[in-house]
């Protein structure tokens, strides 16, 4: 194989925008146009699709002072795409990057996007063409392997801990049973991000449950007659992912209509899970006030909820890619390892370690009860949500004697 | 009637929290702690639930540190109440206060608390005792006759203005249909906030739909088939208060079970609308990627979007309700004239003024086509916002010619 021609590079951005993707491709636009090799340094519009589409800016013509504000601003600023290429798509893509003579490809997305660039890879290899093939991580749902987290989790993670602690003071001031369902399918990471908006305690939320845990609709209903037996009010936390004992989505369960996207994934968005459960509460415990939220899209688009460490590091891992390519030897996917508290270090590792895999939560972050989270989970998540959390005080309530009801 | 005794003071919360509702209340306890005349600040748990149940908390014995501390942090810190009194109740509470020998009391909310003052007013005098009640506004509906606005709207206006940039900026990564529903049942003003998200003169919310327009289903469609067609995308804010042209709600039209709270008032919330609506859009345009949430609690209570604004106001209405009761000769509730861009000035207002009437949004503020907003309204809304709004950024993108595809 001839020496790779690192004149053309190209960048591109696939599912799930998150609040500092931007960061990571403004890392791997800046850092590439360091080097001298690199001449162009194009974007695809709406990742893998603009790329069999040929749909391309001309990223070296971006000034770098508004490159620095679009790094700032959240979602994808590319434009994103949920196509999750099969061969024959990943060899489209590779005629295309031949075509216009890329040398280098940076994909930045989640284990769909790390199997599109082992594809891609593969395919180049199998051409003979000299292409460097890096995948950038990227997911709310914090569920590559090997890395310790991903970038736009710890964002995600600070909206949804954040989320739950007002959550909580409603519902303090206003009690009744509250339910704020949270993204997740597979991993329930981002939902036990809840117990970050913990405080007192007799905060909520009382009750979390995910993913890596069978949801037993009576056990669901046991624990909240037992929080609200003791404490008048009851916060959960609920991954839309949630299933029972046969695997079975509760929200695909409960649904009447199921909508799949072109990953064959059921869509479990909309309010459906959050007002089933609702009703399951009302009917079964008789609790007149109970509400639900399902947190949707605001988890992951909320301008103006990012974590700076979760900033640092997407930027990080888009420069480091750039990096291991050009002075590497070999395509991957960059990592994120843990080395202190806080530190982290990056590390190039084999796409086949990560391309299309799930990591879910370690038992070790579960309590034994499986609904709420462990000490070491909040030890691990507590640095990833940033500086500056809000915190929340509460009076500290001396009462006054009654004297009508007679009571001292 | 002999001179008021105002060595007890007794201030409560009553509706829905809001991010700044402590900063009224902390206003009104430390305002009160300055004058000699005070001896004892009781606080009710629970709004006029706790007085009628004698349920008191004395908060002079509160640190001032920690009181400063209880003022940032959003939700109702003494708790409140979904009651609505009537003369009985108020009688009741008439009672306590009188037991209590209580000077003077502060209500820290909505219409319907405004009326509850208003009645206990009338209660006192009635009996000849000496009493100084105020109401202090506070609501995140801005539905309060006579005052600008009402301390609680302009945080939560910042919140949907933010969710609304981060959905836009999501949906522009994404292209589809998004919805999002917004609080509000008789006033559109909250939901109206959603334009301060936009900034470039394609950005989303294209629609946006308030109580105060007749909600008819064929023009919904026509305006969404309409934005989709030039856009390939389309973001709209709904109100949940949205009714048809028979004054009927039309989450109340859509939804199979129906509650109603206290008030009589129907439960708007849950994710029902957002789900026909949905629904709809799929069945009759034929769209695929229509996504809908519900903001819900998150609106009212997420912790870490604040306007300083709204702080500074909603301390300032706690402090001049106590210099109201005071220094001044009557009863009433305070509220907020704009005197220029941007400042206010405050007033004690008859009660009978305010309480338990509704105000929507002037015709100025709402475009002729009914579902957009005006420059008034932008002019109106954008100083509440406060200082420090997130603004999203967007690459300039230099269009690559494409080779395979042969085009320039």
């Amino acid at each position: 194989m001839s020496k790779i021609d690192f004149s053309k590079v190209l960048v591109a951005q696939g599912g799930g925008p998150t609040a500092v993707i931007n960061q990571s491709l403004v890392g791997a636009v800046l850092e590439s146009r360091k080097f001298r090799e690199v001449e162009r340094v194009y974007g695809a519009f709406h990742g893998v699709r603009g790329v069999v589409n040929e749909e391309f800016a001309d990223l070296t013509q971006e000034t770098t002072h508004n490159l620095e504000l679009v790094a700032g601003t959240p979602s994808s600023a590319l434009g994103s795409t949920r196509d999750k290429p099969d061969l024959k798509y990943c060899q489209e893509i590779f005629k295309v990057l031949q075509a216009h003579k890329i040398g280098c490809f940076f994909y930045i997305g989640g284990n769909d996007s790390s199997d599109t660039v082992r594809i891609v890879s593969q395919e180049a290899k199998a051409h003979g063409y000299p292409l460097r093939a890096v995948h950038i991580p990227k997911t709310i749902d914090n569920d590559l392997t090997v890395n310790d987290h991903t970038p736009g989790f710890p964002s995600a993670a600070r909206f949804v801990a954040q989320a739950f602690a007002g959550a909580n003071l409603d519902n303090w001031a206003l009690p009744g049973v509250y339910i704020g369902v949270v993204m997740g399918r597979h991993a329930g990471f981002l939902t036990a991000a809840s117990a970050l908006g913990k405080k007192f305690p007799d905060d909520g939320p009382h009750l979390i449950y995910i993913p890596e845990r069978p949801f037993v609709v009576e056990k669901f209903l046991a624990d909240v007659k037992a929080t609200m037996d003791r404490l008048g009010r009851c916060v959960i936390a609920v991954s839309e992912g949630v299933c029972d004992e046969n695997h079975t989505p509760i929200a695909e369960k409960l649904a009447k209509q199921v909508e799949r996207d072109d990953h064959g994934n059921v869509h479990l968005g909309g309010g459906a899970l959050a007002d089933n459960l609702t009703d399951l509460i009302k009917e079964k415990l008789g609790f007149k006030r109970v509400r639900a939220d399902t947190f949707g899209y605001l988890q992951r688009s909320f301008v103006g909820c990012v974590s700076d460490v979760d900033q640092r590091e997407a930027r990080e891992v888009g420069e480091k890619a750039v990096q291991y390519a050009i002075w590497g030897d070999r395509d991957g996917t960059v990592t994120i390892h843990r080395t202190g508290f806080y530190s982290v270090d990056y590390r190039l590792t084999p796409l086949e370690e990560v391309a299309a895999k799930t990591r879910t939560m370690p038992d070790e972050f579960i309590s034994p009860c499986g609904s709420d989270v462990t000490d070491a989970f909040r030890y691990y998540l507590r640095p990833l949500l940033g500086s500056g959390m809000p915190d929340a005080y509460r009076l500290r309530l001396a009462r006054v004697p009654k004297i009508l009801k007679g009571q001292g």
